[in-house]
């Protein structure tokens, strides 16, 4: 950048935000990769605005100079969406982090985008009503919202698309949209809600969120079941959706992921393909729920269920299913972690886990499989040491080959992660022509291309 | 048009679809208006095409010359979303009904737009599944997509914009997109999908779909519930929206309906205001659920809840609250109907419920109400006697106040019929800047608003 116009820009910054502005290396840095295993490319400056109006005062200082914008929730995302490709300005959510309303009668909630998951738990908690999105890390609910989030509980409650109700968005040229009112349903103009949810930042920044609680359930169930191969674990889960048992989550760790999460968190859960189990509801619709799994797990070979029904063991059970990544990232000490994630339809997900496994054992790498198998969505967390040289590129082969794969089987490149940068060269095949519609979009709401440039839309060739 | 420009896309048309294209005046006009209030304004031709690619050459047609090209399904939309205000080509999708598969493994459909509800309905009977949305009407699915559709299973399966996994798409350009694949999520690139549904034909035309299939409940019971005046009714729906009651349907009517629904279907229900009821599951969850709604009922003052256990019944009572518009209709002769639509959320339901009850007796209008209340969305059905001066203006100027009336308490001016024509003048109040991002998609991806032009949009002033 050149040097005049660097040093206009961070007078203007410094003018808005005061103290709030920062050239730090180290910041930038913090900024530049995040959880994932891209190389970090720090933005030139890190901002922390606390309101819409200074998000929108920033767009219009960036859209004159024509600095790009990168929004920044907690840093958790996993293909590199936070990458500044080419500088600019990273817009740091943290300080946004503001309850604005808990609206019980109309069973929503409206919070800036900076509030985080555990923010929003805590502040729920006893309350009667939950939000059931969360991917396995302290994300922000803003960012939840631009990669279109899921986690555990989306095979009864969907993913944000289907949990939020209306988006406060700043758009490229400083104006601020509401996307929705607050009713349940509309038939009232194009849904730029879900136009939003799911577009990485490419196309506004989110300010708030207005997003659907739901009743805290009567009862939850939780438990563990082994079987003897990985096949007989996702047919299970396969029946349990066909039937149509409303499963609240049906969670596949391979046996080197059980071994990985035993030996992380300390528990003795036999090192077989498993499947977590929870099931919420009433006595007697989890009575029934279990009983049909039970029987479907039976059939494809299981033995007993092991039941977490007391709510300590229940939450260490998901808390070790919920430190899966880092379980992984530990069994390669020094090692960095590389997440990816595919989805394919349900009935061809026991051939995209068996053919991925083989495809893993002839790599020599560790990268166990983990599936929300309710929907056809599984990831693979591979620790990569840096010492060992190839290991990045083979595993980015295998990522590479596993894509293929869950397209060829009519899925997905990425089921919740997302693009960012580590997904797009797979966007042209997966949408055709489709990605020209995408591009026109974008070109319609950022004419300049200023929303985070670079990522979710692969470069025109 | 001029002369020799409709003699040469007359041409062009005949050579594309023989004896599948009219320029008949009774069958334009049968084309031009449809189930809505608006005056007939017919399309200069009406084509029959009988697969993607057909549409796709049509397109090219239509644009080289630029003829606006308008969308016809079952013609059953309420707010003049098939007028041909510009003239041009109606493309009726009637031969477009090939049920293409029936995916039960991965509990999907795949359907041309053109195949109806009922089509669909008997062909998936005796399946174990079944698709969830149904307006009033045997409307087509590509226009149920088209205005967002819902109906009373909406409060427990939500909409037609929760219930379509992909669209194939022909667009403004003769293009042919598929907007997403059967994975169950997915989190790669602007959700297209959910773009196309509620669009109106104003960005494309929808040539299929693939739509999500549900499990057929084990067990189905409806009952009847009478109150004392709309406000109890009214509650008990919001409190049992708001414990979390996974009820199926929840529709009120009041009394002016019970009674013209009675007389319309030959039933002897009570004639006060009322909910109608559904409940699906196991028998277990059914039982829980009618415990609470009770309870709520009983809470509110009603009385005992007729039950309609049997199929026969139950089917009856279904079809009785289907012919509610018909009943309305009947009650004035010669009559022609005014349907309008509106969503609130839920806590401002009662109040919104209650003070247009007020408003139309002041009108001394027969306005009865009808509501999917679970959702916060309320019909008016209003039938207009030609012979009466002044009737049609009264009802508009009441439609004008229900739609004031929603906005204000934070709803929406349309919750399931669309805008079409009917509610243009009320899209800048409700989307404030959110407009111009409608508009500036518009134009992306329809540059010279070829698609069903003047629909869904207001002109710009």
């Amino acid at each position: 950048m050149d040097r005049l116009l660097k040093q206009t820009v961070s007078a203007e910054l410094r003018n808005l935000f005061g103290d709030r502005v920062t050239e730090n290396t180290e910041i930038r840095n913090e900024h530049g990769a995040g959880y994932s295993y891209h190389a970090c490319m720090p933005p030139d400056w890190v901002v922390f605005p606390r309101s819409t109006e200074e998000i929108a005062a920033l767009v219009s200082i960036c859209g004159t100079h024509q600095i790009p914008i990168i929004p920044f929730g907690a840093g958790t995302s996993l293909e590199g969406h936070i990458l500044a490709l080419k500088g600019g300005v990273c817009v740091d959510l943290r300080l946004m982090n503001q309850i604005l309303e808990i609206d019980t009668a109309n069973m929503c909630a409206t919070v800036q985008a900076g509030v985080t998951r555990n923010q929003l738990d805590e502040r729920l908690a006893g309350s009667g009503f939950f939000f059931p999105i969360g991917p396995g890390v302290n994300a922000t609910l803003g960012g939840m919202a631009s990669t279109r989030a899921s986690g555990t509980n989306a095979v009864r409650y969907g993913t944000m698309k289907d949990n939020v109700l209306s988006l406060t968005v700043v758009l490229p040229d400083g104006k601020v949209i509401k996307t929705a009112s607050k009713a349940r349903k509309s038939s009232s103009g194009y849904d730029l809600t879900r136009l939003f949810i799911g577009s990485e930042g490419t196309l506004g920044i989110l300010a708030d969120l207005t997003i659907r609680l739901h009743s805290y359930p009567e009862a939850i169930y939780a438990a563990v079941c082994s079987f003897q191969n990985v096949e007989a674990a996702v047919n299970t889960a396969i029946k349990t959706i066909q039937a149509g048992v409303a499963i609240a989550k049906i969670e596949l760790l391979d046996d080197l992921l059980m071994h990985a999460v035993n030996r992380y968190s300390g528990l003795a859960y036999p090192e077989k393909p498993t499947l977590l189990l929870e099931f919420q509801g009433s006595p007697a619709e989890i009575e029934a729920q279990i009983t049909a799994v039970q029987a479907f797990a039976r059939s494809f070979g299981a033995t007993d269920f092991i039941w977490e029904k007391e709510e300590v063991a229940r939450m260490k059970l998901w808390q070790a299913r919920t430190d899966a990544a880092p379980a992984a990232r530990a069994m390669v000490p020094g090692s960095k972690l590389m997440s990816t994630d595919v989805c394919v339809p349900i009935s061809r997900l026991a051939e995209c886990i068996v053919d991925t496994q083989a495809d893993i054992a002839a790599t020599g790498l560790f990268a166990p499989i983990l599936g929300h198998v309710g929907d056809g969505n599984f990831h693979l967390s591979i620790p990569i040491d840096p010492a060992v040289p190839g290991q990045f590129e083979k595993a980015k082969a295998l990522n590479e080959r596993l894509v293929q794969r869950a397209l060829a089987l009519e899925g997905t490149c990425s089921g919740e992660h997302g693009i960012g940068v580590g997904k797009l060269a797979y966007l042209a095949q997966e949408h055709g022509e489709a990605l020209e519609v995408m591009r026109a979009i974008k070109k319609a709401i950022d004419p300049t291309n200023l929303m985070n440039p670079g990522k979710l839309l692969p470069p025109v060739l």
